[in-house]
């Protein structure tokens, strides 16, 4: 296994002076609701509205001198591009962050408030990695990989790290999971002492068939509101995942719309479709969590209060 | 003064137990936005989702065994009906709601979740008061008002002494004014060492005209979404606020809905549009505050994001 307890901890000590330890929250009427104790990482309060900055600042800050002087670079239109533009930003280089031209006007201001610079591309897995080839080459910029990267890896795992020390323990923890930055981080935090689950959209199902089938599924189209969750899997993440993840968990779209209307209005938070797939996972499958001390990671909290799946 | 500071910490020494002591929230983003520090306390993660719950636990609990033996009663389809339901719950006895008969099937659940009795009424103020006073009279049970009473004000006044506590000192501090039980217990806790304002809608100007002409202004019209500024402001509230209170700051209806979009996007958490006209007054008098340590207390959470005002 590439990635340790170790580096997780490293991790935290690196990162710690430019993210935010973020709160635990509960709510006693969720509790009677699901039937175990349910504590929740609020990492929607996290720099930059999501976890992401986690493993952007840890990957970020662990460059030599000589890798970070020609900046960073990373595909991403979402939460680890705006993360990566801050940790970039916070060390004082460029960041060069590929962005399809259909990415809403939102998420640009987001990367470009941190200073970052944006390469639009045709919104194509294939001009995605074009865009960014050339990016590095007429840059020398270092490409950090949103998820399949043993930094960012370890830098999502502080989160887990986190939530653990603040509240003594857990018998499960549950995470979405999209490229599987966060659940390999996590599992890797947690597992053995806590079982560790992840919780996907049935829309976006490649990690489900891929730990079922133990064949890493490369392909496949998301057709999910969980928009932090449309990624496919990573090698690493995977191995990881096969190894100390006890299951995943299956939500339907309008189970995920459902416990996002529970987090609102329960819990006060506002947080995104993704991670709401989690407390959908503990109300699907509410006899294996029964009477448990369970931790759930709100993953972020970058949502347009314009655009609701509610109504 | 019928309550001092002294009343406002026996308040918080009686209600410790029932309540949450909310954290505080801040955003780098949001004070670069307004010029000024500016310290949230989330009143929206309170018991039963408002500061209201401070004010109605300090009121059940403070009275005798026999004042509380046929149980309390109020007149409050929102936040100060579903808190006096729960202190009641909380002390064994029984709570009896006066809820207009338009009130939303919602915020009736929030009330009888509690185990209180809703009485239904016309909606109009008179049909208010005879429904109460039928109500007293047929059970006994002790009034509680929603903020013309010298215990629920000590009780909100509660927030206030927190968050001084909690941030080492203010500059100022901003509340909303509805009935005005927050602000005068604020002003009570944090006069004269941070100076206090006040901030209302336009569209619910009562306790702006009052304080600007000196004459309590007791019936007024108002039309705006902000649902819990909608009472008119109490004899004694206004008293202690000519005494106290710096200025009352008024904000449009549009201020309001940015304000609120603003502390969705930015703090990440659901709040009223009650709630959000503090920062909108904070944006429209930036001068005011600039450079300042200002507090705001984000007064309540209970909202339905099925019916939001963005769209």
């Amino acid at each position: 296994m590439s990635v340790s307890i170790g580096d997780v901890r490293s991790a935290h000590e690196r990162i710690a002076p430019h993210i935010h330890r973020t709160p635990v929250q509960a709510s006693q009427q969720l509790d009677e609701i699901v039937g175990c104790r349910l504590l929740f990482k609020c990492e929607n309060l996290q720099k930059a509205g999501a976890f992401k900055s986690r493993g952007a600042v840890n990957a970020v800050f662990s460059l030599s001198e000589t890798s970070a002087k020609n900046g960073v670079a990373t595909h991403s239109s979402g939460n680890h591009g705006a993360a990566l533009a801050r940790a970039a930003q916070l060390r004082g280089i460029n960041a060069y962050i590929v962005i399809p031209s259909d990415t809403k006007q939102v998420k640009k201001a987001a990367i470009l408030a941190y200073g970052a610079s944006i390469i639009e591309c045709e919104p194509t897995l294939d001009a995605r990695e074009v865009a960014l080839e050339q990016a590095v080459r007429d840059t020398g910029a270092h490409f950090v990989h949103p998820y399949d990267d043993d930094l960012v890896i370890a830098g999502q795992g502080t989160a887990a790290l986190e939530l653990l020390a603040q509240t003594g323990g857990l018998d499960s923890l549950l995470v979405p999971v999209g490229g599987g930055g966060l659940v390999a981080g996590s599992a890797i935090a947690a597992h053995p002492m806590t079982r560790v689950y992840a919780a996907e959209p049935e829309m976006a199902d490649d990690a489900y068939r891929s730990f079922k089938t133990g064949e890493l599924v490369t392909s496949h189209t998301p057709r999910t509101i969980c928009d932090g969750l449309q990624t496919t899997i990573g090698a690493r993440n995977f191995a990881i995942m096969q190894d100390k993840v006890s299951d995943i968990l299956l939500v339907s779209e309008q189970e995920v719309i459902d416990a996002m209307y529970l987090l609102w209005t329960r819990l006060k938070q506002v947080v995104e479709p993704s991670s709401a797939v989690t407390l959908a996972a503990v109300i699907r499958n509410q006899k294996l969590f029964a009477g448990q001390k369970v931790g759930v990671i709100l993953t972020g909290g970058n949502v347009d209060p314009n655009d609701l799946p509610f109504t």
